[in-house]
């Protein structure tokens, strides 16, 4: 019973470390969660950053955290490590780091630990759903792993598991949909503005490709000349490309697709 | 005032050439529009296809076309310049094609002709509004270019006037911003079925990262490993696509973000 005491008010008592993009998320949805009693946050920075709510309990020193049910460490990757073993836990203290490529492991020296990975792209400017946010967790142990997942459920209707392979694989995945498609925008944004051409007549496209694929898998969305083998238009292009950065983009790309069309 | 005949009723006589994507749906818009009439579609099969309003006159033999206001080729580039051939116009009959990256000047046998090039991708599935998308359009003549901007307007809100460099320029920035950004989804997809992973759990990401360039830029939008530098997720991302299609398209992309990490 003493162990579960903070359940025992049906609270879950959380301690951020952290003060990035997604500390800062988790801030907000966990302050607006009747189940869970946000602590304090960490920070190296004197006070808490000002888009933070003032009314939370800031700390600055690691070893003077208060004792909580979860710690969730919302630091950089090379971080991870070095800060987990500055805090001091019970076996009822679960730490958590919320990486996508970072092996659940480095919080070893903690007797229950584990991995919350939203996977979501966070930026401090935008206002964000976590219902629809899937997040991938992982455990040290069962015990922990439902406890885990009970936290998730309170903020996602989409909480996984997934092995810190499977977490990589995940990782990777989510750099080609989300930090590459942006990069294809930068390129094409580039390639207006060379031409003098407004950059957003290219939004409702952007759109309309996301949207396309609400109800067609992204194989068979796949369009354009390089999977219909369209060599003329493709010459044309890396013709206008010669000499640009993009132009070993755009081949390397159109190579891979057109295999995809002999796939088919 | 007999030259513009067609104006006197206060309608635009339209005949669209093709029945694929395009064709149906410009076919669909013209339907809808009290401004314009739909006088025939033409097709090489010997009946409309089904999906087709099956009100629309249909013709299957470019030579008995009727007189136009706008002959509108929706074929592929390919055969553009064969079928213009075949149609017979006076000075009064702009024949268009709506191609990003074929010149105007294939349609030169035609005293008006011009270019209506709508910057959006299509599929008959799926239902579009015409209103936001961007329609470039060029034209042999002054007098041809305020009629086809006429028509343009009656579409879209965004009617833009760009040449044939511009077009082919807008052309390749929609490759990066449509089909290469589909095609990182494929990819993303297939790493996460190779790990026995649902592939839905990227659509929220995928929304995301559209709707973040509805606030920043591209480029102040870029986020991920390759713009911060960071050698040692890159290299776990790199180990885990060995000996697979898409480590070169990670490792090539990588570099190029790396580059615009250090204009920044």
């Amino acid at each position: 019973m003493n162990e579960h005491y903070s359940y025992f008010y049906g609270l879950m008592n959380i301690s951020i470390i952290g003060t990035g993009n997604l500390a800062f998320h988790f801030s907000e949805i966990f302050m607006s969660n009747i189940d869970i009693n946000l602590i304090e946050i960490f920070g190296r920075k004197k006070t808490l950053p000002k888009e933070f709510n003032n009314s939370i309990n800031y700390c600055n020193c690691l070893t003077k955290l208060k004792e909580a049910d979860f710690y969730i460490i919302c630091v950089s990757d090379d971080y991870i490590k070095k800060i987990s073993k500055k805090i001091t836990t019970k076996r009822n203290n679960i730490v958590l780091h919320c990486s996508g490529s970072t092996k659940m492991d480095v919080l070893s020296d903690h007797l229950s630990h584990g991995v919350f990975y939203p996977i979501q792209t966070f930026s401090k400017e935008k206002k964000i759903s976590f219902k629809e946010i899937p997040i991938a967790i992982e455990s040290n142990s069962d015990r922990n792993l439902k406890k885990i997942r009970k936290l998730g459920s309170l903020l996602s209707e989409k909480v996984l598991i997934a092995s810190s392979n499977q977490r990589l694989a995940i990782h990777v995945s989510a750099v080609f949909a989300n930090n590459f498609t942006n990069y294809m925008r930068v390129i094409a944004d580039e390639i207006l503005k060379s031409n003098s051409i407004d950059t957003n007549i290219l939004n409702p496209l952007t759109v309309e490709t996301t949207e396309k694929l609400k109800f067609l898998n992204s194989k068979n969305a796949q369009t354009g000349p390089a999977i219909r083998n369209d060599i003329k238009t493709i010459k044309k292009h890396l013709h206008l490309l010669k000499g640009s950065n993009h132009f070993k983009i755009y081949e390397t790309i159109s190579k891979e697709i057109t295999k995809l069309n002999n796939e088919l």
